[in-house]
């Protein structure tokens, strides 16, 4: 094998010259309306459709509207869309719809249950549309799915960022036996303009802008948690759509914006478990408006202090490998979160319980026929 | 506290418009002359030099030479260095020279273990001047430096990437007692134009060019492998030189091509085990030569095979919580490998044995009262 050299063979040509490179609009083809639900929490009119019409027009929006439900939520012309007030959330789930937040983004997630759709893309409505660096407008939706549909690679870093991108590949010493990657589960995508800050950093840095357009798609390592921020997501909800509750935060409770995080580690540590992947980077949308602060700070105090501890729980956690599916994992990681949560505060008694209440609320909309429940993944194991 | 609530208070005024974003150039302050040497091996004459003047000419060269001594390497004229060949390392070493490979870049880290400096930076002869979108050259010998006197951040994944930069910082549900972030021991950068491909890919993409500049730095987490590429790579030498050793490879071994993948592989392990960072993304620089694919899968040929063992190897390994240099880490690493590696060839009896020689070397030329050796670092403790 090693004794067919050919000396003469041609290698390309090499140049001297300093290196200029172009910014390539990366074309990413726009995924079929029957695979995709986008998912909307708000309280006010949803304006903002109007700017992302060319992107978001053909397909099926779940709107949860989570203000006073006697108040008309206006939704621009020429959309298809089903809207779920309070009311409607009591109907539908009965007392299972205790597991629903009341006046928070985390609202959302009810939106997840209902929906019948392979992937999911949920948006917050003060999030517009951005333009990359070569003055083209982002289509985040298509950008989202095609990280969906690629492989990740969460066993080993690759250094040139996503290999399965045009242009890119597997750098050397990558291992051969990683190459094909696994299946995605979740893509998180960023925001120019307002970034995503806690409160303190807010209050330090109250001009701070992300004009900072970074061209890549990673994967997030095994192992490693990140912050997931519910502002520019997507999933694919028949494989991790049960570990994407996004618990009881806001009214009622003793802390709130900690709904995305909360969701984040959880989904993060059912798809280490169950060899799914987690991508972050593009696509990026134009985040416009900061929220005050103050009222922030007060959402997020005790998340603050809690963090150091939730963290340090969803690093050390081990699911018993006989959770093959992400509701068997989320069932498992409520109860362990039980333990070792409920002495910071009782408030994780709640949250623990209304964890199995989701399952509850899942599975009975979700039934297994439906395909959406109980996807068996086998664990991904390297040699 | 949180009574102190002014519903006035003004946040930034937002706008519904598209977000566009310019490019930034990142000013970076060159390092001082007393801080790095710039290691270089090669076996050719140094022309590649003129280009780098402007930003290379006031440091200290070090120049290792892997071809026949009695070829007189040409350095461009007005450079500060000192040139070793084959008879210099075998004067210098003496029996220990056996540690230094023949006609591979491998034989670099000679470099290493003669400088005096902080820090290192290596580069290889066919790469050349990038240069950023905004048509700005780029001085990827300071971009290095400032990268090693910045913290990392190992234990969480920030989504806006290194939160030390200009107009960045951590996100949300970024815990607060990460942010002081450790210190980084490696900053590796990347490669425009011809990509550092392994030479199945060469062979199945003969054209394929890096032309996306991804405007990043990032901390590779703590337990992630990466393949590292010596081409464009820094380091601390007085935390992590020790552990920069690479290897017995090229003329008298079964492999050649894997030196740097070595090193990598063995200063990942030390730095995770010492809570040290290692950093990937800018700089880019210029490379221009693709090297033979055929002659490279000869070098790399078992190296694709074992591989699949070696990786593995180091993601599973865990060193004694005693070894707190990168020297005593290394030698565990030595012991280890020899145990578990040994089992695939006799060749890594050599290459565990030469890790010991190196070591050996190291501490005779950098005795502790240099500062170089023994430098204790004590491990990181998450919560």
């Amino acid at each position: 094998m090693l004794t067919l050299i050919n000396t003469n063979f041609s290698i390309p040509k090499f140049t001297h010259h300093i290196t200029t490179m172009s910014y390539p609009t990366t074309v990413v083809t726009p995924p079929s309306v029957d695979e995709v639900d986008i998912v909307i929490p708000t309280i006010r009119n949803l304006d903002f459709l109007e700017q992302w019409r060319p992107f978001f027009q053909p397909y099926h929006l779940i709107i949860v509207q989570d203000s006073d439900p006697s108040i008309n939520i206006r939704v621009p012309e020429g959309y298809d869309y089903e809207l779920y007030n309070r009311n409607d959330i009591e109907r539908i789930l009965g007392p299972k719809a205790s597991c629903i937040s009341f006046k928070d983004g985390a609202c959302r997630c009810f939106g997840f249950l209902v929906s019948k759709k392979k992937y999911i893309f949920t948006i917050d409505d003060d999030c517009f549309v951005a333009k990359d660096p070569s003055g083209q407008e982002i289509n985040a939706l298509a950008q989202h799915i095609h990280n969906l549909s690629t492989p990740s690679t969460p066993f080993f870093f690759n250094t040139l960022y996503d290999p399965y991108r045009e242009g890119a590949d597997f750098v050397r010493g990558y291992p051969f036996s990683l190459r094909e990657g696994v299946t995605t589960a979740i893509s998180h995508g960023l925001w120019l303009n307002i970034p995503d800050y806690d409160a303190p950093t807010q209050l330090v840095k109250p001009r701070e802008r992300n004009t900072r357009y970074v061209d890549a798609v990673m994967t997030i390592p095994k192992g490693t948690l990140f912050p997931m921020c519910a502002m520019n997501l997507a999933f694919n909800r028949e494989l991790i759509g049960p570990a994407m509750y996004f618990g009881l935060f806001g009214d009622g409770h003793p802390i709130g914006r900690y709904d995305d995080m909360w969701a984040g580690w959880c989904a993060k540590v059912t798809c280490d478990h169950l060899g799914l992947g987690v991508k972050t980077g593009l696509p990026y949308l134009s985040h416009s408006k900061a929220s005050n602060p103050f009222v922030n700070l007060k959402k997020e105090f005790k998340g603050l202090f809690w963090q150091e501890d939730m963290i340090p729980f969803f690093q050390n956690v081990t699911l018993l490998k006989e959770c093959t599916t992400a509701q068997e994992c989320y069932l498992e990681l409520s109860k362990l979160a039980k333990e070792k949560l409920v002495p910071i505060d009782s408030y994780f008694v709640k949250l623990c319980d209304a964890m199995v209440t989701w399952i509850d609320a899942w599975n009975e909309l979700n039934p297994p026929a439906d395909g959406a429940a109980a996807v068996r993944v086998e664990p991904f194991k390297l040699k």
